[in-house]
């Protein structure tokens, strides 16, 4: 999508050891025209598989995955890192190591609010190592549902995320592919 | 706005001690039209106000303020509890005490996005205590900005937020203020 590579060549820095910082337009400071319209790329990619949910996890991955769930006429629920009081007992849990957290997290998700004959599309701010994306899959299996589709705002190529999640069968799409972040470059694949 | 409050009678949980269970479809699960149209609704009412940046705290924040801010043409900042890798050493920290968890929270903002020009409108899912509002107005004061509003989709009056905030000379503005909790009841102000 050009106008997200576009924003990246502007406002986004490489900071090193892979880390991409987008603060400026995705992950502190929002821009809510762009998000909308990288939500509607990515319903209009996944439209026909017919999800009835979108699945992402809290923090970032919230704005892409409501805009997206947006275009799609379709409820989104964002797993939570920390069980807040309104959850009932009985949830379901899985561990995902973060990388750029340097630790590994909680993603939990009521029963509530996935049920096993929904189709879920797992939205996330960014594919790196595809750990976090890897977690929603468990939850979603663990709920008995069935995992549509996999959409990325950005996708870092060179950390093998897509190779993790190739077993699934289902589609992956990404809006910028990064295949180079090495010596201060942001190189787009072809 | 009756969409809203029409939601939270069919779809909201009083759980008693004053805890407004609405996981279904704002703070889990995301109703992505209904948080649409209650942030065209606050960017109705604030419209005037030439705000330039709408200013929010994650988690649950995010969803109305990005709909706001969308609706309004202007970025949105969510205020992090963590600091990222990817901010700078030098940021804007204060402390709310957090009601529902029971704890004091950091909210911190990246002097990047908040700059002493803004005319900041505040915009969080919940107006009960204030405190997390209050620490906002904090952030944004610290960054030299001005505060031209608050909004809230859900008010519960009898928690005196609105008191708390009364001092800032703004106009704040809730979709739905609930005044009485107790007995199991949910019961909207006239």
């Amino acid at each position: 999508m050009d106008e997200l590579r576009l924003r990246i060549l502007t406002d986004g820095k490489n900071l090193g050891n892979g880390i991409l910082k987008v603060d400026g337009f995705i992950n502190h400071q929002v821009d809510p025209r762009l998000m909308d319209a990288c939500g509607r790329a990515l319903a209009d990619r996944f439209g026909p598989l017919g999800a009835t949910k979108v699945l992402t996890a809290e923090i970032s991955g919230i704005a892409p995955a409501l805009t997206t769930a947006f275009h799609l006429g379709v409820p989104v629920v964002y797993a939570r890192k920390t069980k807040p009081i309104t959850m009932p007992d009985q949830i379901y849990l899985t561990l995902a190591p973060s990388h750029t957290k340097g630790r590994t997290v909680e993603l939990i998700v009521s029963p509530e609010y996935l049920g096993q004959d929904e189709r879920v599309l797992i939205i996330d701010d960014f594919l790196a190592s595809g750990q976090t994306i890897l977690g929603l899959v468990r939850l979603a299996q663990a709920a008995g549902a069935t995992v549509v589709g996999v959409g990325a705002l950005i996708e870092k190529s060179f950390e093998g995320g897509r190779t993790l999640l190739a077993s699934l069968g289902v589609p992956i799409e990404s809006l910028a592919v990064i295949s180079d972040m090495s010596e201060g470059r942001i190189v787009f694949a072809a």
